[in-house]
């Protein structure tokens, strides 16, 4: 018998605002950051390790909140845990205090995801299997239960989800051996920061032509006349056979997002995402409509499975961008997987940030093979930075995912990196001048 | 010149679990608690008050994230702040980082509700008013300068809410003096809490009906033969003349609320409340067909405007339960009002928990007053507990609240109080056995 012994909790970040990697339209000076959670059993070679995303300051929050999700799983056998795993994330999930500061949205929601990841990637680790893995080898039945399907029962009853993974059951291991040649497609978003000169844009995308993307992403909102021009850039580069997409991370208004679009449609982008606040479902629908046949792509502020469901029911989006470590993990990522399969709707993981796409690869590889079976506008996000920091990252030839093989959610990071990054005592923040050090609490309120 | 000189934070918690007070489907246990927050000034007759609500865990959190969106503050001259308290929100709320924890949801928004609550206090004490003498001496378009009308102008444009207060804006005295007399009508919870037992909420009910009140509410859902019982003693305590309102606190899917409705639509209730997910706005305007003429309303959990936005545009609910800790303060809760209006829709905010009843007099007095000039099918809620710690504790006679005339938003608490109640070290925590001082944390756990 294997016993969790302890939960612990790091608050890791990155001064990747000293860079200017990752700024938009909203979002100008991130440190990217996670609130990372290491659960320890008591066989030494056996840990689990999870995360959520944050850019900066209240990852401290996340970590603290983290830790406080995690006290129920020290004790447990391991083994009777990950055999069902849908009654640990009911345990956790279903704390009333808790649930209070929500319901299942912000920073007790980004923890309860840190926290899952965890235990997922233990699962996989015990089972010496990949997630992706992991989960290809579950029937449907084991899936479901796995499901948080609580509120969901007016679009997607309980015997609709084992159906519709009872469909491609017999068929996975075709699609696993067919991504094991192709990998999973990917796009890059490395090119298109806002704080990037017209030089490096056009120098980044060039790289990414060469490395065999056809999908790139530009990020706009800021100035039209600016996004004007750097779109004509993309184009001139990437050419007009290639996929450019376009982020606007939620600045507008709906009438302002109609406008703004209209304006830089000559550029075809294959979709505009995050055209305004992520929970404005009925918003989401009336830009939609207004600037077809560019696409609407949102989620990777998307709360829960709720707001999902209504986006499905509202027609309101194209792509769906889920985010691997802001839903309540596996459990809820099952349940929009399984929504946007009913729906028709291609996911499409947002990842980027730190580890999102160690996460998001195993994700989009087990929609393949057991849920969507198709390939059909789905193209995962990948940016390329801060990767050095795990023990298994992903690996991206040619514009696709190739196939995670080491055990776990790939969510490892290196011990050194730990020591180095964490803050405020880690090596790294210990070491740079205290004006620096203190950026992440007040450096954005003096400015 | 007057500065503001520090921002301190309290975690204040009441251990009403041991009651049972405040029980309900979704919330058994409830630790009623406050993130409180005192804003400091260099003189020392003056400072603000405020904070945000919480059922225990957690509270720690909300504390600390108020702590961080404090510091800004400091610094500050009161007299410019209290001038713009529209730029002072802008300010507090604009902060990149802190928003990718939400945005504007879960534990970092209830910490901007707390601090920008202090704020209006400050300024309420500052004019030496109560604040809906604040709020209603304000010009129409200073009232505007101070909303957040972000996300909402596909359906309110500035213009349009300065219009809309200017309707009323020359008639405001009449309904002050009107209110003056009468009070502003409530209704009572403090009855129907699911945790009583028959005998109790027969005596209570009567004292209700002795006390003057028109409107009780019970809390449903967690037994549907339970509920048909509890509803015909309170018909026939109260009669069929009173309203009686059901609240069920979230527990039911889309097509559970329908049919567990429908099995006591019988007793005639008034409204149902929270039938579902907070979130559900597809599913709200889904049961409020069904349910007719039995009203919809929701609210308490409503993360921000944006998501009232859409409960407006589908037509989703019958009554508005804005909280006045949840959203972000006057600043928020103003926009809320105004769409409020434009939709027809009568607002009956939450209360109760602790100090919300002493903070919402002052909005729907306003509400009277300068937006919606009306009192048909407007009652607000009213719960008789722990209104003891305050300095200023709100009254009610005859079911309605009496016009407040204390300075400030009614939000200070005895300092008696805090030493007590803070948690984990204050008086009373730090008095009680080791086990129950530990209940907040993880006794849940341990069930």
């Amino acid at each position: 018998m294997t016993i969790i012994t302890a939960v612990t909790t790091h608050d890791v970040r990155f001064p990747t605002s000293l860079s200017a990697d990752g700024s938009d339209a909203m979002n100008k000076d991130g440190d990217y950051s996670a609130a990372y959670v290491v659960i320890h059993t008591d066989d030494p070679t056996l840990s689990g390790f999870g995360f959520t995303f944050t850019i900066g300051r209240g990852n401290d929050l996340c970590t603290e909140a983290a830790r406080q999700r995690g006290i129920p799983l020290v004790g447990l056998d391991v083994d009777v845990a990950v055999a069902d795993l849908g009654a640990v994330y009911r345990r956790l999930n279903s704390d009333s205090q808790l649930r209070w500061l929500g319901p299942e949205k912000g920073v007790e929601h980004l923890a309860l995801a840190a926290v899952m990841n965890a235990m997922w990637d233990l699962a996989a680790r015990r089972a010496n299997k990949p997630l992706w893995k992991l989960l290809t080898d579950m029937t449907p039945t084991e899936l479901v239960d796995a499901t948080d399907l609580k509120y969901l029962s007016d679009v997607l009853t309980r015997d609709e989800a084992i159906a519709l993974l009872e469909e491609l059951a017999p068929t996975r291991a075709t699609r696993v051996a067919e991504l094991s040649e192709s990998g999973y497609p990917c796009y890059t978003t490395s090119a298109g920061w806002l704080g990037y000169s017209d030089e490096k844009l056009r120098r980044l995308l060039q790289e990414a032509v060469d490395q065999g993307y056809r999908h790139v992403k530009l990020k706009v909102g800021a100035n039209v006349d600016d996004d004007y021009r750097r779109l004509g850039i993309a184009r001139e580069v990437i050419g007009w056979d290639a996929n450019l997409m376009i982020d606007a991370n939620q600045v507008w208004d709906v009438p302002e997002a109609i406008e703004w679009v209209a304006r830089l449609a000559e550029f075809e982008p294959l979709w505009i995402e995050e055209p305004t606040s992520p929970d404005d479902v009925l918003g989401h629908a009336a830009i939609r409509k207004a600037v077809a046949p560019i696409g609407v792509a949102t989620g990777e502020h998307g709360m829960n499975r709720v707001l999902f469901k209504q986006m499905f029911q509202a027609e309101a989006i194209d792509f769906c961008q889920l985010d691997s470590a802001r839903l309540g993990s596996v459990n809820e990522i099952l349940a929009v997987y399984l929504m946007a399969k009913k729906f028709g709707v291609p996911v499409c993981p947002h990842a980027g940030g730190v580890g999102l796409c160690e996460l998001v690869q195993h994700l989009s590889i087990f929609d393949y093979v057991a849920v969507s079976g198709s390939l059909d506008g789905r193209v995962t996000e990948y940016v390329d930075h801060l990767h050095e920091h795990f023990t298994a990252p992903c690996i991206v030839e040619n514009g696709a995912y190739l196939l995670p093989t080491a055990a776990g959610y790939s969510a490892e990071m290196y011990q050194s990196t730990v020591d180095e990054y964490s803050f405020p005592s880690g090596s790294y923040w210990a070491s740079v001048a205290p004006e620096v050090q203190a950026q992440p609490v007040i450096e954005h309120y003096l400015a």
